[in-house]
């Protein structure tokens, strides 16, 4: 299977955010997106990019996408997360899933950084058995803990 | 109280290394720690860093420190992530590391981030109890994922 992977451009924004959409209703959480194309236009192109994205293309149709941005860790140093891994329903079990997943890890090693790191939710078992097979390390005694905007607001005005 | 924080300058970070190995061993990874100085220098210093420090002081002492990045949600767009938030045990229980706190909640304020997030060893029972208090959000159904560089080196090989 030959499945092109290239680095996502302003004009496939729009695809890109379509595909977050689609991932958002998957994980039970349809109006959590609130992000624009805007958004991913002004963060993932230009000369400093925030992230980088790739995408898949089947018939020049996207079809697929991997966002990833740098970290950095006080153990390892220079990092990689994959923030998203997205492949449209109707296009999975094709191979784009894992094409893109080897696109990130091949980038990561090209970038020499010493980690790749990512979540995964705990009922998402096709994910987990993937991600198990591929070698990974899951971690499971840490929690992931967010203050959103309005928590964030809430606690700056209590200690005001 | 009174705790001024500043942000960390390249002289501080063998400072802020002895912290970062502190917490590693309090973690029960005396060994996990692979960065050095130089690493801490050339990504937290300089006109275009991948984190931002902040230590406190006490008595020109550095005996805390909260180190910070951004990071891009595809639901909320640009956040930052908190890495570490370390004060040094002898100086514990004297308000520093609530004033590191502070400072970085009031830093997302000031950067206009969307969310702050950060990760929490489920039998860290005391940072929970304050991260709780505080507001913030847990999100238990989660696992986090990692490749390290071994793992990512075996796997590149498997696809090669």
């Amino acid at each position: 299977m030959n499945h092109p992977i290239r680095k996502a451009k302003a004009e496939d924004m729009p695809a890109v955010l379509a595909l977050i959409t689609e991932l958002a209703v998957f994980e039970n959480e349809p109006d959590a997106v609130h992000i624009s194309v805007e958004t991913l236009i002004t963060y993932g192109t230009g000369a400093n990019p925030l992230f980088t994205c790739f995408v898949a293309e089947d018939e020049e149709e996207i079809v697929g996408m991997a966002l990833v941005y740098y970290r950095f860790s006080t153990w390892e140093g220079k990092s990689l997360h994959l923030e998203d891994l997205i492949v449209s329903k109707k296009y999975r079990g094709k191979g784009y899933g894992k094409a893109l997943y080897n696109q990130v890890m091949r980038y990561a090693v090209s970038q020499d950084v010493n980690r790749v790191e990512w979540v995964v939710l705990d009922w998402n078992t096709d994910a987990i058995t993937f991600y198990e097979n591929s070698g990974a390390l899951f971690l499971k005694d840490w929690h992931l803990v967010q203050m959103n905007k309005e928590r964030l607001q809430k606690y700056i005005h209590s200690i005001s």
